[in-house]
């Protein structure tokens, strides 16, 4: 039972990390199709407090050894492709 | 061991934290010692932004089951004492 709660943990880290990725890009979505431009600043400093906010949980889950580096930038990485997509998208309406 | 990891996860999510406030207190120091005012909007904003940095970790903590919630709450409330008292003793200099 012990190392199934170390496993979970783990994996609650990362559902989490992942779970928060999620709400940035959703609030994102719902900023950029309802309330501002992506050329306002608001936008992107919201948007930068948002990441800086999530890469400071991913760094904290990294030095607490509950997941690894790599997956904490790929979860970034991820995120960020999906504002570029989604910020593109908007320019061509 | 397996339930050794586990405490290590709880005992060592707690020192990162409070070694995080401590080191936004010493950076709060180091500034107010030697560049700007607390007056200053920028000494405003570098506090904001490492407080919402630890308020983040903190929050993560609570929610993956490391550290209480009032644990958490404690170690922030601490923060902002100290930083109080430092900010009085630089206004008497």
């Amino acid at each position: 039972m012990a190392s199934e709660m170390i496993i979970d943990h783990r994996e609650k880290a990362n559902a989490l990390l992942k779970a928060d990725a999620d709400k940035i890009l959703k609030l994102i979505k719902v900023q950029m199709d309802n309330l501002t431009m992506p050329q306002c600043p608001l936008y992107e400093e919201v948007l930068d407090t948002q990441m800086f906010g999530l890469s400071r949980e991913i760094d904290f889950a990294v030095r607490l050894g509950l997941i690894e580096d790599r997956v904490g930038k790929a979860i970034l990485d991820e995120l960020e492709r999906e504002l570029s997509a989604l910020h593109e998208a908007s320019q061509k309406k």
